[in-house]
């Protein structure tokens, strides 16, 4: 199935897509900033600037961050953190519907992909 | 206004977005791909990797190509390169229409920005 991605570029800052609001997601599952990056293979320093993006960009954070202390800070999202994944993936299903038609034609248009075998070819013998 | 944009993965290709779909109309104006690369400041190769991308995922071609002679070949969009444009604009307004109340709402959540004056400040006399 195609996957479909939205990108919102608000004003003049870097956009808010799936990466972003990947991370938000993993922060409020994993309640930390170094393990989202981790799990998206980022440098923490990549996960927290998007994070300090986020919070910079709208009147409330998105994400509350405690600093260090034994084993580390740790992250949570606030309400308003929630409110843009459930909003941003709200999107994304609205979109799938609105575009269901003319991606379906597209899709019709495109050519049978000769699938790469992730098995070897047997050897002849 | 917040720019809104889409990325369509079809099978593992790379994405047709808004860069490809530029290319084109591109194309469809100028009747050349050189011409389309200057107009996007990217180089000939990397426009005509895209076009060749596009062409070669779906079962009819996008963009037909003549090559060389005096002056150099020519690009034109074939019918079907020009749906791939209609559908993708139309896909983007849907798009548009579908979020717009998820939207207002996170822009409604957006700091001020101090906007950065054009103009040099006045100076003091």
């Amino acid at each position: 199935m195609t996957r479909v991605q939205l990108r919102l570029y608000f004003n003049r800052d870097r956009p808010i897509g799936p990466g972003k609001i990947q991370i938000l997601e993993s922060i409020r599952e994993g309640g930390s900033i170094s393990e989202a990056a981790r799990g998206m293979r980022m440098s923490y320093r990549s996960a927290w600037l998007l994070v300090a993006s986020m919070n910079a960009q709208f009147k409330k954070p998105v994400v509350n961050t405690t600093l260090g202390g034994r084993g580390g800070g740790s992250a949570t999202l606030t309400p308003f953190g929630v409110e843009v994944i459930h909003r941003y993936r709200a999107m994304e299903r609205a979109t799938r519907r609105a575009i269901a038609k003319d991606l379906a034609v597209l899709e019709r248009g495109l050519r049978a992909r000769a699938r790469k075998s992730r098995k070897k070819a047997p050897q002849a013998w």
